[in-house]
């Protein structure tokens, strides 16, 4: 996606090599414009797949998700990473590392939003190491669920979470896909 | 707001007396065909303020933040609960105590996203002891910026946040208000 791959470009900060600091537009400060952008393109891509459901992970892939989901006419659910006196116990878990926090911690959705009727899209802001979307898509398998796919709005091409994905034979697509990065080099993009 | 105040009365389940469990299409699954209804009453509201940027706080807040943000044409930043390897240090920050996860917690925001010229909107699902709202109230004011005021989608009228808030001068409007509830009586809105 040309847009996003410019936007990347112009206001990206790459930190030490392995880090793309995207929060002036993506997950902090957040272009819902481009956002928008990113929405009809998941729609196009998975147009016709018959989606019933969105989901994504808390904190970041919210605000992508939501906006997508306009486009697709269907309910968000976003899992979880901490169970809260809100939550009643009947959920389903999965395990997360999280290589920027440095820890390992447990996704829930409560089971009364999940289906095996529904057809679910993964959408996530970023995909590097592929723990996130692993973990998302367990919990589709564990409601028995159709998994169609997954929208990932950045992929870090050179760490392995794509590869392994798509392997299992998930669908997973990416609207820019990084090569390479470096902070005296830039960043290039798969195909360029 | 009426349409939100019917879907409370239908999906919203009371827990104990204090706890409003809407989370079928509020703050776990997300309904967005109601996130835009609820975008389009704070334009409403808010129209002519001159809006520059929302600010939110995680999770809850950022799909309702995003969408809101549609009709504003303006950007989300949403406050952050942890301090992440990828936030560099020149951050606002202040404090929230939350009553649902019995703990106190930093909230920031990179202070390259607020500034002085900016007019904020604060959006988020709840209000009720006001410690959230607070700590954005808080952080708008060490960035410098103005505070139009906040967009809250369910108040607990009954407990003192909102009188809290208000006394300080701040506009708060809250599209459905809630005067009081309990498991056998239901859910009162205020004014009904």
């Amino acid at each position: 996606m040309k847009l996003l791959e410019e936007r990347i470009r112009k206001d990206g900060k790459i930190k030490g090599g392995e880090v793309l600091k995207v929060d002036s537009f993506l997950n902090h400060q957040m272009d819902v414009g481009l956002f928008a952008e990113i929405g009809k393109e998941f729609k196009r891509l998975y147009d016709g797949c018959t989606v019933t459901k969105i989901l994504t992970i808390e904190a970041s892939g919210i605000g992508i998700a939501c906006v997508t989901a306009q486009y697709f006419n269907v309910p968000v659910i976003f899992a979880k990473k901490n169970k809260t006196k809100n939550i009643a116990g009947d959920v389903y878990s999965s395990k997360v590392e999280s290589f920027t926090h440095g820890k390992v911690y447990d996704i829930i959705v409560a089971k009364e939003f999940l289906h095996p009727e529904d057809k679910v899209l993964l959408i996530d802001d970023f995909l590097a190491n592929g723990s996130a979307l692993m973990g998302l898509i367990t919990l589709v398998r564990e409601a028995g669920a159709t998994l169609v796919g997954a929208g990932i709005v950045i992929e870090k091409a050179f760490q392995p979470g794509g590869a392994l994905i798509r392997d299992q034979g998930v669908r997973v697509e990416s609207l820019a896909k990084i090569a390479a990065m470096s902070e005296t080099g830039g960043v290039t993009f798969c195909g360029a």
